[in-house]
């Protein structure tokens, strides 16, 4: 191998940060061959660099302040693995690319929010942008969408893309138990953060939603565009009449582009059991992307950990090694386009409604003439006692019908007084229409 | 665009010829941004100049003979849609990678027999051989082996790689019908040939096997070390006891790596219903690849037909126009290695044997006693009643077993007297093990 070895600097040292040092270390030879040229760690930075990582990191500069490895001249590629959409990785990220240098990171709130600025920098300075690692952990899907894909019209993808959401509602469908206690489970298992609120309150799928919808769409990434609801408020009643219709509850990232607007959603939604999704459980990611040559195809496998997340970045890296420089988002930046969103108020569907009533007669009617009045079609409606609590539950279905109207008609439902508490409103999703 | 167009060749105008061409045509706009240079047909090759294709094909100059079409300096990429192991598609590509044009090919024949001889011409004369098409169509997983798993040992993969034996499998278990009624009623709508062979024999799967065991593991393709069989024997009663015992039967590819050494086989086994595969139905392929760093990724998707296969194909002349030059097999054709091939008969495995006994005291005990002469430990034995045919059914699976043992043990209960028709017997897999 006489080809000079491809010098990087890793920022960040954490569970992430060692396993691509790990990674890079246990595959070294064969890396060296695939990549055409040997992989050298040169420099890293982390916040402490007196904590004990169970590593020996003598053989690499350490530095203090991480935007100083941008600046060092035997550093081609910079690989940023400290998180937050801003701070110290944004400036990392500008001041690598600003300089030429190659930049990988793991990190969606970056791209998701300064993806289309950093994929301007990175072309005029001819350096590469690359967060495979961002989106689906270890599953290749970023790189399926712009290269394996690239023949094709993307329209419509939908997928899996919070482990810790799976998780959650897979135990909470197994066992029967409630948001609340599977939850404090899964922190204690280590599945899901001390604070939920990014991945719980969808946050985090909906980072990864505006980067598959910019990629498939070669638009620049739009957070601000997505409508984004979380899984707190789905309840074992909702699973067990979700199994009843034939359906499981998954919190999904979709992004579709209809007569050049695009819609980008993340929430819990029904989706029918014999879809390839539903049976996606545990932590487990997965993408359905529909192209126009291809049909639809598949991409499931683990979302997160420091194993996926070292396979991604490492892959990006060795991409760079062979110099490919495709543009970060599928089409150069200057052709990225700026598409107009569609108002979630405006799209149709099939909803489902959980309502807690009052037990008297009347109630039902009242119900059934506020849907009305918003034009609201039921597809049925079931009434079940139940001994948990006060009131009965009243579960409804809707024909196909407008997400504006079905949403002013919760809303006033919500207000009635024979109404217990807050309705509960999901989206069932057919792929097909 | 200021950039030179890169100059196509088509060789072979049949489905997926045309497909390529039409595909080309729809995303011209779109295709030069993504491959950040115009893609232009120059020239086409096809046995005959005169047959209607639908298409109007003037714009591009006709050679009769496909090899030709390498030897033009108008051509950069020449796109093989031949076919066949050897003869013109053989030729074609030596001719075009020993002057340095890029070849792609759909055809898994070719690389399953040639690849390691053309990616050493490829290498010497810096061309591109890409292939992507060539397994699992549309499905990017030749790109997600290569490129988006880099950073893995992988150790094992398995899929179902033919569309025609999953289609027949999937109908004579949703009907109840027989292979020879099934595959009869796929021939007539177009998902099997005419001579068949080549699908429900295994040959087809096996040469998408053995291109993906050399990406994986860095051989040359090793076509000749494969244990192949195909469908024709399985019957519905086979498919009613897998059923049975929570399994679903189906053709699958598989290749693994164990110290040092290869297996890679062909044959309809039994999977659990639990397992990904068992849910892909129809005409779908797909793939599952476990990666040191990754775990298990899953690619799922349309295995034939012109978009899909146009759509790989397009996706690879893409890579070309970006300058991208990896090895076909991963890493550089000199380092490739040759592997011994474990001996199937040296493996151990479950399995499942059907029999067809005549119905008498002591048949049984014959069975078993053969059984145990070959170190078999049976874990279920069931007789079963036919009112179909003459003589009685008795169905049997065993505990891990060696592979040798039960294969001699079934050609024995073959010779006996009692039993009516030569034994089926299949692998029951377990992938965790």
């Amino acid at each position: 191998m006489s080809a000079q070895p491809l010098r990087l600097a890793v920022a960040g040292l954490g569970t992430v940060g060692i396993g691509v040092r790990e990674g890079l270390a246990k595959h070294q030879a064969v890396l060296s061959q695939r990549a055409a040229r040997p992989l050298k760690v040169v420099a890293v930075s982390a916040r402490d660099r007196h904590r004990d990582r169970g590593v020996d990191l003598a053989a690499y500069d350490w530095v203090d302040n991480p935007v100083e490895l941008a600046g060092r001249d035997d550093v081609d590629v910079v690989v940023e693995l400290i998180g937050g959409a801003d701070g110290p990785a944004l400036a990392l990220a500008k001041e690598a690319l600003g300089r030429g240098k190659s930049f990988v990171t793991a990190n969606k709130a970056l791209i998701a929010h300064h993806g289309g600025e950093l994929a301007d920098l990175a072309e005029t300075n001819d350096a590469a942008l690359k967060f495979e690692a961002g989106v689906a952990g270890g599953i290749p899907v970023l790189k399926a969408l712009r290269e394996g894909m690239s023949a094709n019209d993307l329209d419509s993808l939908h997928g899996i893309l919070n482990g810790t959401c799976n998780y959650i509602l897979t135990v909470m469908e197994r066992e029967g138990t409630g948001f609340a206690e599977v939850l404090e489970a899964a922190q204690k298992a280590g599945y899901a953060e001390a604070d939920p609120s990014f991945d719980v309150d969808g946050i985090d799928a909906a980072h990864k939603t505006a980067i598959l919808a910019a990629l498939a769409f070669g638009m620049r990434p739009d957070f601000d565009a997505l409508s984004i609801k979380g899984i707190r408020q789905i309840a074992p009643i909702d699973i067990a009449h979700a199994a009843d219709l034939g359906y499981r509850i998954k919190l999904l990232g979709l992004a579709r582009r209809r007569n050049g607007a695009v819609e980008q959603r993340v929430h819990p939604c029904m989706v029918s059991k014999d879809t390839a999704l539903a049976h996606v459980g545990g932590v487990t990611n997965a993408v359905v992307a529909t192209g126009d040559l291809v049909g639809q195809t598949v991409y499931e496998g683990a979302g997160a950990g420091a194993g996926p997340t070292a396979s991604a970045v490492i892959a990006d890296v060795v991409d760079i090694a062979h110099g490919c420089r495709r543009p970060a988002f599928s089409v150069p930046a200057d052709d990225l386009k700026a598409l107009p969103t569609l108002d979630p108020m405006e799209l149709d569907g099939n909803f489902y409604l959980r309502l807690r009533v009052v037990d008297r007669p009347g109630v039902i009617a009242e119900i059934s003439s506020v849907l009305a009045g918003e034009d609201v079609s039921l597809a049925s409606l079931i009434q079940r006692d139940t001994a948990e609590t006060d009131g009965v539950y009243v579960v409804l279905t809707t024909h196909r019908t407008n997400e504006g109207g079905m949403t002013r008609a919760s809303r006033k439902i919500g207000e009635l007084d024979s109404v217990l508490e807050e309705p509960v409103m999901l989206r069932i999703e057919r792929f097909d229409q």
